[in-house]
């Protein structure tokens, strides 16, 4: 498929997956959350590759799906998307899941959890929403929330908090080991860019639905959210399941890394329009007759 | 609203709602699905009301979303597509339903329904996949199949079929009092333009995997589902959820005029951007202070 590859790739400098990946040593204060990794800082060119780059995910959504129908394949991709407040992991729904056919997209925004939720085990209502072959799945918040605000807000003790780490590991090995191909992403914004996104609400008639007081208690916390998220990276960064951290202040880079980083997931797979199952001149034949 | 409506409207001479919508005396056999009522046949301008439309379809869903954060408004929409196969409702949930912001949609395919689903009432799977307020619903098949197939396979004895338009009623009757603005669309296609469609996913092997050997089988009892949708149209078609036959040999038409019936559904709630809940000088002073 290396035809498909072009139009969307061809102002990046270098592949995002490798740029952005939290590998050892990986330290979240030394991203710059205005940095533009692997690609010219041009709005402009951005616009046109994620255009571009929608055409692609189109096609490869659909052979992904298509295939699944075979039963020789158990694909499916899964992409978690974690951030703190305004830093657009809406938009990155809106316009980059937002492209793709939405007969082959399973969207959960994982909310505070409910009575029913909260007596099991933090995983039950995760698991219900994984997606099946031939799907894209996307988790809007997710089972980090329960390491994140989980640990920075104290609602479960500290040995709790532990044992979580190990378990989303096993988690996220048996789903990979099933065909999931998994990808984390932590959009990245700075503590100030957040300031005038929330100011931006508040000044906004049209957005004051999106603000909540808070959201100010929240973000006096960031230094404690910084410190769960580096903790996170630290234990959940895998080789079947790894985290991107990808800067987020300059909306357009984040909509377009994160399409590179579904590309290419889907470019790994490499799905096939299914082999008929049935005789093809046979049916031809038959629906003639009709 | 007025604005909105000025770019997804030029084109049109008549009011689709009125000119599509099943009242006393409709008579299915009596539509042609070639024709293109209240719209001039102009494919490519038909194009840009589409993209225009969307971009309507857009604020509007965004505005129902933020009203139902405010509590005040229960109100959703809901739509129903039914079709023989082949009509073209994948196309209208990638073309319509996919230019609307994801996370304001609840789309649900519904299969041949599972051991667990035929051992409870016909409504009971499709009860738990009613948008809640806020939300653009859509049925990719629905209870309609228990009344359609239903009755043309006899899958059920003709008094329980009877008992069913009957239960159906009372059930949209329910949700449009809560609040859901219900819009049934039938996608009316001709027999001979359903045997065109079937050859092509037999002519290209990217379109195999779309057809089923079970198809030309269905196709056999055309007839027997005119007669079924009739029925229907005649027991279901209500004033709290009324069916619209859309000509569907055009697909630009039948894309076009089901955006319309969704933007009309829409602007009959004309959502607001909901008030501040809080005192908005006093939280920017907060912000300010981080």
């Amino acid at each position: 498929m290396g035809f498909m590859t072009q139009n969307s790739e061809k102002n990046w400098t270098g592949e995002v997956a490798d740029l952005l990946r939290v590998r050892e040593g990986f330290v979240l204060s030394g991203v710059d959350p205005d940095s533009t990794p692997g690609y010219a800082d041009d709005k402009d060119a951005a616009a046109q590759d994620l255009a571009a780059g929608a055409g692609d995910l189109d096609e490869l959504q659909e052979r992904l799906y298509a295939q699944s129908r075979s039963e020789v394949s158990d694909a499916s991709v899964l992409l978690v998307l974690q951030a703190m407040d305004s830093a657009g992991k809406g938009g990155i729904i809106r316009h980059v899941v937002g492209s793709v056919d939405p007969q082959g997209v399973l969207l959960t925004a994982f909310k505070k959890p409910t009575a029913e939720e909260l007596a099991h085990d933090f995983l039950w209502r995760i698991e219900k929403r994984v997606p099946q072959p031939g799907f894209i799945g996307v988790f809007d918040r997710s089972h980090y929330e329960d390491v994140l605000i989980g640990k920075v807000r104290a609602l479960a003790a500290p040995e709790e908090i532990e044992r979580r780490y190990g378990a989303i590991n096993d988690f996220e090995k048996r789903l990979a080991d099933g065909g999931t191909r998994i990808i984390k992403v932590m959009l990245h914004i700075s503590y100030e860019e957040q300031g005038e996104r929330l100011m931006e609400r508040l000044d906004r008639p049209d957005k004051h639905w999106k603000y909540n007081p808070g959201d100010v208690d929240e973000r006096a916390r960031w230094p404690h959210y910084m410190d769960a998220y580096q903790t996170v990276f630290e234990r959940t960064s895998t080789a079947h399941a790894p985290w991107f951290v990808v800067p987020a202040n300059r909306k357009w880079y984040a909509r377009l890394a994160v399409q590179h980083l579904l590309l290419g997931a889907l470019r790994g797979i490499d799905p096939q329009w299914p082999v008929a199952t049935f005789d093809i001149a046979a049916e031809k034949a038959r629906l003639a007759a009709t």
